[in-house]
């Protein structure tokens, strides 16, 4: 299967999933081998118009264990031709003669699709827009419960957070409901639930859901809790109880021992740090798997070329 | 030849032109072949006292695709012990020991000759001040019209916009003025034409020039139409009509088929989006031959080492 | 001896010391021959949450000597999840899977403590604090001593400048100490004196000592002047004459023949320009030491994995 760019977590079918998961798992033998020299003369350009540090650094480890080279602009807003008024289609189509690949964070929804449409060489979207896709994001979320739970069928998982604002956790949703027998779990405060279109979609594909309001209801009875943030200053009422929706001991103890916690990162005060040190806190593995998906889909991408 | 610095594109003699742009083709045939590991052991320093991703990125590209690797910074102003009052001198004198070659843009006009002055290793400015020299731009500029037009004798060639202030026009002028029977037109609002001290050296050298303000008049004349941007801002007079130095697809049937159009980027509206599909549109080739010029730059000054 | 992390200078013991500076001699030899690819896997983080281009240029330089990739952030405080309140012990755990090693400049003193004590690979500190810790600086000043007197024994040193809050001059007067028959002279304003600890960690080590205020008193008679930064801000009294604090070639004939200068630069007027050019001013090639030094430390941590 032919993969050109990467800009949203939809353009994946199951069968390319699955593709992808096999070269990431090959990856990760590739990094335990201290990496490969197979794409030394590729260049990667990482072009940020919002830093984020963790995930240009989880792309550029990435080209770099592939044997790659690295151009990168920590702040392209800042410090490019954005300024002077360049259209965002000029700055792709000059930067496409300079590398092999482009790695872009936009801050407008859709700019990782125009840029894909006139870039001379494969675009991957880092995230655009604060509501946009992040599909890097969500590849390496599945890619952990994969890794995990050893299946992607037949699977509980429960969603905590921000729900209606966070694009991981959108995400997340959109691509389980593409496995058999997947149950879905939306834990939020009232205000910041799912939205319907999500809901509408795993309707449309017969995929089973429940909505609910406090985790230690549901959480006896989950394969994977993704937890998300939930920033304070949202909520309308500032003197809601947010205990419902964090993870600490407590909550722990009643999770299945085979169970795993995962969380985007970064996090508040939403996961405990106590919780750090048990085996089911996935979350640290969770972003370094983001090395491996990102490693595959650069070899799925320059492989073409 | 013996290429010690880069400062200014009055250095470079018609026999070190021709020696630039014979090694930069064979740079165009050593990326198609998917760059060069000769220059693997070299570093080189991007030393930006004003951000310009783009011209980093192509200069750094340049460097990887001959093999070598890059120490950068994006906004050295902000980020350098120049904050701490330390001198131009110094900063060059302790970078010189962690590199073998130094891209400096410098925003002071004669920032890079003083740096070249101190400096062990040798330095290329990637531009200085705002009406100082560029000159790795204006080298670009003459092999695009050199491999465009396959000579660089005779030519007719307008150049356009705010002609004052536009070094990249300044230089190109100065330039195109060593070849024969070089025909230029300064095309541009009264109060922003060519300054005085260009046409003087036209005339002691012989070259034949025409000033005019309207593009429409000369268009259908030139081999070349080097467009520049106007900032609105500057014109005295706001309602001043700019329509006679734009590009349009009008503008375009007026032209010579074998002619080009070239541009430094980035451009605001004085190029019409709907001329980039005409092959005469040479701006992006231009970008693209910006990696060549400076890696065939960069080989002469690491083969003097 | 295994290095697992270089936080402060502290826990380097003479024989460490010995280990390092013979790999550090080494390491000049290296780069003499252009540098060497045997750690070419390796992948240094840097993480710089203060810019300092020349101390990150400096460990990225060494990195690249040495065969190595690096991942670079200028300004981790401004473009990174701390932002977002994440906690530094957060943020390395997941760097530290990007990378295998980090250098890390942190605002906070004990920065570097608190990353070791968490990181999955080992930690540099590239400075912590003000008042903290900067232990590479303090070994490229003891190395490049020893290189330059051939004996880190028996040796006369003159800290001169705001030695209360220099942190170079503390650490380098700490470790000067470990070593037989040292006699240090610190020479400055009365405010900005050494800090009672460093003089009773010296008395309980029976090292010779001496408070001066002018170093034109003291100047013929040592092996090494130790030139710091006064910042005239800090004064209370503005109108403090800080010419016994500088040098100049007046100075500069009181020395004796085989003496040396040395600065860790940035420099403000406390050096004149005019003394550069003398052989006994050696903070060119003090700052030139601090690569090799940071090559051997990198290889010394690497070995180890």
């Amino acid at each position: 299967m032919k993969l050109n760019h990467v800009v949203e977590s939809q353009q994946f079918t199951v069968p390319l999933l699955m593709e992808l998961f096999e070269r990431t798992k090959s990856m990760e033998r590739t990094v335990r081998r201290g990496g490969t020299r197979d794409y030394e003369h590729a260049i990667m350009g990482t072009l940020f118009y919002r830093p984020s540090t963790r995930t240009r650094f989880s792309f550029e480890s990435a080209m770099y264990r592939l044997g790659g080279r690295v151009l990168s602009t920590e702040h392209a807003m800042e410090f490019s031709s954005e300024v002077a008024g360049e259209k965002l289609e000029d700055t792709i189509r000059i930067i496409g003669h300079y590398c092999d690949v482009i790695v872009l964070r936009h801050h407008e929804e859709g700019g990782a699709k125009r840029a894909a449409a006139v870039s001379p060489v494969p675009v991957i979207s880092a995230g655009d827009g604060t509501g946009g896709q992040h599909p890097t994001q969500a590849l390496l979320d599945l890619y952990t419960i994969y890794r995990e739970c050893h299946t992607l069928d037949g699977l509980s998982v429960a969603l905590i957070g921000a729900l209606d604002q966070g694009r991981t956790a959108r995400s997340l949703a959109y691509l389980l409901g593409k496995f058999d027998r997947t149950k879905l779990y939306f834990i939020a405060p009232e205000e910041m639930q799912i939205k319907p279109d999500i809901l509408e979609y795993l309707e449309k594909h017969g995929v089973s859901y429940e909505l609910a309001s406090d985790t230690r209801d549901i959480i006896s009875h989950v394969d994977v809790v993704y937890q998300t943030r939930i920033d304070r200053e949202r909520l309308a009422s500032k003197d809601i109880d947010l205990t419902p929706y964090n993870i600490d001991r407590a909550v722990l103890e009643k999770m299945r021992s085979d169970a795993i916690i995962m969380h985007p990162l970064p996090r508040s005060v939403e996961i405990d740090h106590a919780v750090d040190d048990d085996t089911r806190a996935a979350y640290f593995r969770q972003t370094q798997n983001g090395l491996y998906v990102r490693m595959a889909l650069l070899t799925m991408l320059l492989d073409n070329e």
